[in-house]
This record gives C-alpha cells, structure tokens and sequence, in this order.
C-alpha cells in the first residue's frame, strides 16, 4: 500500500475544542497543539473563533468553528447570522448542525433551504460549509436522504456527528454516506474516533476529514510508524469486508 | 400542611419539548398536553416558537424556549439576535445558556455582560429570562458565583441543568441557589425531575419552575391525590436535613 507521511494524516485532522467547560489554559494547549502538528483547523466555539484565528496566526492552521451546535433547531435566519459572525471573526470552514427534528419529520424542502442558506452566506465568502447529521439519531434511510439534501444544497461535506449526541462515527456510516454522494461532496467522520489505526480505515473508505480530541495521541503514534517505515495507507477492501461482516 | 390544586402544581411546569429529534406527531401531542393541564409554558425548540404560539392560542399556556442551547458558547451578539427572533415569533420567557467556559475560566465579566445584554434586550419588552448554569459541570463555588453573576446581570431566574449536559437538578443544588440568590431571583429547577414528589420537595425549598418532561405522569398524580384529599405542600425541613444527610 501506499506510504504516507506524517502530514498526511495531520492535514486530515480539524482538531477538536468544542468542549463546553473547556478551560482557557487548555483552549492555550489545544492551540499550541494545532500548531505544532499542522494539523488542518482548530474546530472551536463560535466565541473562541477571534481567539483562535489570532492565535494560529502565521501557522498554516485555520480555525473552524461549528454552527447551531449541537442540536441544530434554531431558525435558519440564526444559524445565518451565526455564520457571518464566525466569518467576520476568521473561520474558514463551518460545521453546521443541520434540521434534525424536520428531518425525522420528512420536511426536507425545509431541511434543504435551511442548509442551502447557510451554504450561500458562506460561499459568497470562499468559506466551506460541512453538515452535521448526528448519525446516533438517525435512520439508515435517513442518512441517505440526508445526503440527497446536502448535496442539493450546495454543501461540501457530510459530516456523522456532533461528538454530544451520545454516538459518534461508525465505518458504515461513513461508508454508506461516501456511497450516497457525488465526488463534489466530501464526508467527514467524528466523535469517538482515538487511534491512528481508525484514522487509517475511515481514510481507506474515502473519507476526507476526520475531528478529534486524540489528535496528539494519533499523530505521535503516525511519526512513530514513519520513522520505522511502518505509516502506510490500508487497503480499502479490508475495511469494507469488516463493514460487511459487522453489518 | 398546606392543601395544593392541581392548578399549584401545573402552573410550576414548563413543559419541555427540546429533544432535537422530537417529530412533528410529538410536538402536537405536546402542545395538547399542555393545553390540557394548563401548564405555565411548552418550552420549545427556537423554530418551535412560531407554531407553539399558534397552538396554544387562546389555552393560557404561554411559549418558552432556549438561547444558545445547551452549550452557550455562541457570541453574545448571536445570543441576542435569538433572543430577539424568539420574542418576535411569540416566546414570552427565554431559557438561555450562560457561557460555560468563560465561568469556569474565572471570566466573571464576561459572563455577567453576556447574560446582561440577553436581558436587556428582553425586559425591554416585558419578556423575563432564566439563565442555566448546567450544574453538573460546576462546583460549588461556581454555582454562587453563577448566582451572584445571575442576579447582577439583572435576569428573573437562575435554572440548573439543559437536561443534556449529562447531569440534572438536585436538591442541593436548588437549596444552594435559593440562598445565594435575593428574592427577585426565582428558581428553575430541570433535568431528570420525574415525579410528584419530586416536584414537591422541590417546592419545599423555594423552587418555582419545574422543567420536565414528565409532566403528564406528574399532573396525574396529583389529580388523583388532590381527589383523595392527600395533595399538600411538603415540609422544608424535612427536605433540608434529607439534603444535609446526603451532603
């Protein structure tokens, strides 16, 4: 399989900040962190984005922030001004929470607009826009539709879950949604995911973008297996034929 | 001890309707059980508000509904800008979330401002504001603190817990923020309040509002105790030294 440098798996990572008791001390660290490794963003709160955006400056590192996080039922015009404001203060990519009870409910017009609004703030900017599902809460067929509507709407990522919800992201999902969207949308996997040895098979099944608190402990672990000749890519049939067992 | 209707005890209850995958079938069901107890207020999602205000039309039960829920990391600009879409589409009492990483960082300033201009914004159409602490990730020390920060910032109420943040009200708690805040400041207490006497002991210690989503079960219950003549208040002093026998 194909070898990869330590940057590969760094440039995949937006590294997670989002905890709600996060201290200011570890906002520091998480910041500190991104930089050391290159890591692809800082994935913080909307009021740590000023912060953030001034502290990674210079580094090569964007700030990510999320919207209408993590339970996605404010009005579309909210989650647009929320947008702006992240926008206005340096992120370069939101992690928008889309609909979850109008999806559940079949309002997918509704879902879709609410989405596509957003998306229309941001790419007037050259900002990116990725959709939280929040995978745990949802059907398969749900998924599905979910990704029918993101793409419709203009969105360029996928994304499972919220990390808040009480289930993160599975191989299966990431899968399934990789499956159920053109190559103009890319999937981004979180919640729960720790070890290398997960980024390697989410990446192996397409998946671009992976948000994580373990980013040191994963990327430690990838500089280690550099080193010894062991940082390789992981054959994708592998990890589909795990899926298929497990399903 | 005082003899209670049932009417004393529906209108303490803010019925919640927060989950983000309630269906359209739920909040309906909701809405009628709501209006079928005379419940103080349905708490909604923000887009929520508009059809809550439209169901409940002429039941007496008014609409509540959450800022910044359930991590209050947004702006405060964004906190005030929900606040004011709320009002406009009917909310006539806001539950908004305090900036839980600014408390927990010791920026009290920041925090007071933060609940100040949710606040003001809201008085000045006769809306009150409860602000939630989400106990479960503070200490003792910040619950006061909260409270003292609460009550400076000129809010109606200081309420416990969203319900998500993986810890609801106690006794304690609700005991501790009765006697850190004055009397202007009334008491929410929500998360995990299930039962009648629950409700009750509560009561006893100077608690005002009630979220739960058990309201159903609760009103019940006191029908039928109210029909045998057995619904009345419950001794404070019986709850204070079950709360000191715990501590």
């Amino acid at each position: 399989m194909k070898r990869l440098t330590v940057f590969d798996i760094a440039e995949m990572i937006d590294h997670s900040l989002l905890r709600p008791t996060l201290t200011n001390e570890e906002f520091q660290q998480g910041i500190e962190l991104a930089r050391k490794y290159k890591m692809a963003t800082c994935c913080v709160a909307p009021y740590d984005v000023e912060r953030a955006y001034k502290g990674l400056n210079g580094s090569g590192v964007l700030v990510s922030t999320v919207i209408d996080f993590p339970h996605g039922s404010n009005m579309t015009a909210a989650k647009v001004y929320e947008a702006q404001l992240a926008m206005d203060n340096g992120a370069s990519s939101l992690d928008m929470v889309l609909a979850i009870s109008r999806l559940v409910s079949g309002e997918y017009e509704y879902v879709e607009q609410d989405i596509h609004q957003v998306v229309e703030c941001a790419h007037a900017r050259d900002i990116s826009v990725k959709v939280i599902f929040e995978n745990c809460f949802l059907t398969k067929e749900m998924i599905v539709k979910a990704c029918e509507l993101t793409e419709k709407a203009g969105a360029d990522y996928v994304k499972t879950s919220t990390g808040y919800g009480g289930g993160g992201a599975t191989l299966a999902d990431c899968y399934l949604m990789r499956q159920s969207t053109s190559e103009k949308v890319a999937v981004k996997a979180a919640g729960g995911i720790r070890t290398l040895d997960d980024v390697l098979a989410y990446r192996a099944i397409g998946t671009k973008m992976i948000g994580t608190r373990a980013s040191a402990a994963i990327l430690d672990e990838a500089e280690k297996r550099y080193k010894d000749g062991s940082l390789s890519e992981v054959d994708p049939s592998e990890v589909i034929a795990k899926i298929n067992t497990e399903e």
